[in-house]
């Protein structure tokens, strides 16, 4: 908010172009997709960073990081990054401190970090001699992180949601059969997904029907190191001997039915990433409200013809209505091969955030350390 | 089947395995997939050819002509071939006398034409002087258009299923409305496939409630020059002012519910490749009798949550019983981009017809002309 009116050069453009490509290589989730170039006195990238999720370096850091193992002088050296750098001591040490330590003189971001703008970054590097402007594609920016930026403002986690259904969108058969429908190669990468969010949602029907266990395994079956919150939305008990509830105490029983309620008390429990994993009820209620910030779809090339839908009512009564998603190339792209399986990544049209004053402060920085 | 025990060189079998790659480019439908490499006299290929499907050059008289455009002289060159060379003036002409003309010597196959075995190639061929094996991968070739062989032994049409659903796998919202679910790249796409089938089928409800005129149409909506069938299924009227009707003629209701009989009426009817297109009940009857060679979805990244399921019912009540498919390479590959769709191409996974006397002749020649 510091930063003036500035004319940004070819080279600085073409740098936060691939910065902003390279930021895609990341997965979206508690933290948002940034990328960083490191530019030298001629304007040349000499190393390209991004971040891959909560809890890994961050962009600023990656590419410092790549900078040193290529032997290149930091030293009065330009960088150009998607966000404004960080100034926290998260899991993963602050970054306008690693930019002052390297030696950088200049550095030119694109949108300024929605939690306490002024707790920024951008001051501790101005307090340091840094030459700091920011603005320079700044919607592309805020376009990349757009689901990320609304749940930051609206004080939610983000939300990922899970489907994995036939090629004719059935999660189960009439008898209500449902292990497995994906290939064992996306269940391992659903079980990755989980070893990297904070919390997973299911519904009290779910529980009742299937008796999940809902925690992060390897393809051997052990337990991954770490473990998601294990939630479970509704009005309906969880029964004492639910496998759900488990012995570690991350079980949350969340007795609502309003999607919102549930992410406000994920929230307040620290939640900044939580992947809603179904039965019908609990994807359609979030898919109607709108709450969903990330859609992956694991599709099995097979056919049931009757079941249960993945769906069962968005509100929507004609095609005019229907919800639009356009293809995510985030994280691993839109479609991949997964065995048998295809894997879907999507996320939802809805108008981009473009003004940075309806990203409110907040004083927490959970994006740094992903909620932990 | 005049073939003797042959031992095939390690350069016969590499170009077997490039003619049956070949192959793959080429449409599935109403004319097998083939494919056909020239070897000079070191064993190299010079020359590569594959058939494009109905009323295009076939495999061999292709990689003629892709040697004569090189100035490749094919006086004592082999030909080897997935397919039985024809015997047949189709219409592009026999390749037997394509082959005896270009001074071919020696020609290699993988199986023999399914048709009338007596009146194929092979025995032209020899009876020129030209040496003539076959069996060289005749498993791979065989499972290469297994549909196809087997609708051949059926006397039936080669069955292409067409669904046009969102990611949700609807094909109509609450209203009924469903034009259009998908992109109009989809739509340019299943209007050129319409252009290349022999008949177009749907069921009588769609005809009530859509009133398609189910006709092949340019991007503009102009007529496309050449117009499939147009077959409406099911016991109901087809009023008498329905648009599927149209002036030319080209209209059949097939006045059965019956899926084996409807495809026997279009068989008897010179069709030898019929699109069905819906809606659900017409799909799912296909689909439960184990009568669809070729599936072809456009996913649309959209979600309606309720409205009319692509699939109503395939008589499966559990997870084991699902219907399993294998995606196609063939024709443009298995998984497409078409403007914000997917297109998903697959192929049932019944077991490989590998027996040669499962295959019964047929007096027609139906696969030369693809019915005309």
């Amino acid at each position: 908010m510091n930063a003036v009116a500035t004319t940004f050069s070819v080279l600085e453009s073409a740098a936060m172009d691939t910065a902003l490509r390279a930021a895609l290589q990341g997965p979206r989730g508690a933290n948002p997709l940034v990328g960083a170039v490191i530019l030298n006195a001629d304007g040349e990238q000499v190393a390209v960073g991004y971040h891959r999720g909560a809890g890994t370096a961050h962009a600023e850091a990656d590419a410092i990081l790549e900078a040193r193992k290529a032997g290149i002088e930091l030293r009065g050296t330009t960088m150009v990054v998607t966000l404004e750098p960080c100034n926290h001591v998260g899991r993963t040490g602050p970054c306008a401190q690693a930019i002052i330590a390297a030696g950088i003189t200049r550095v030119i971001y694109a949108v300024d970090d929605p939690h306490d703008p002024a707790a920024g970054g951008a001051r501790t590097l101005r307090s340091a001699g840094i030459t700091v402007e920011s603005g320079l594609a700044a919607a592309d920016a805020l376009e990349l992180n757009r689901e990320w930026f609304d749940a930051v403002a609206s004080k939610r986690p983000f939300v990922t949601l899970h489907i994995a259904q036939t090629l004719d969108s059935r999660i189960a058969a009439v008898d209500g059969t449902s292990q497995w429908i994906s290939s064992p190669e996306s269940l391992a990468d659903n079980h990755s997904l989980r070893g990297l969010i904070d919390a997973i949602l299911v519904g009290t029907g779910t529980v009742l029907i299937d008796n999940p266990r809902l925690t992060a395994r390897d393809p051997e079956g052990g337990l991954s190191g770490r473990q998601p919150l294990r939630a479970v939305m509704g009005r309906r008990e969880v029964p004492q001997d639910a496998a759900v509830r488990g012995t570690d105490g991350r079980f949350l029983h969340l007795a609502t039915r309003d999607p919102r309620e549930a992410l406000s008390m994920l929230f307040e429990e620290g939640v900044r990433h939580v992947m809603v994993e179904g039965g019908s009820s609990i994807l359609s209620t979030f898919l109607a409200a709108g709450l969903v910030d990330e859609l992956i779809v694991y599709l099995a090339p097979t056919l049931l013809g009757s079941g249960t839908p993945a769906l069962n009512d968005l509100g929507i009564t004609t095609l005019s209505q229907a919800q639009h998603w356009m293809w995510d190339e985030a994280g691993g792209g839109s479609v991949r091969t997964l065995g048998n399986d295809l894997r879907l990544h999507l996320r939802p049209t809805r108008p981009a955030t473009t003004q940075e004053n309806s990203l409110p402060g907040s004083e927490a920085a959970e994006y740094v350390s992903g909620g932990h």
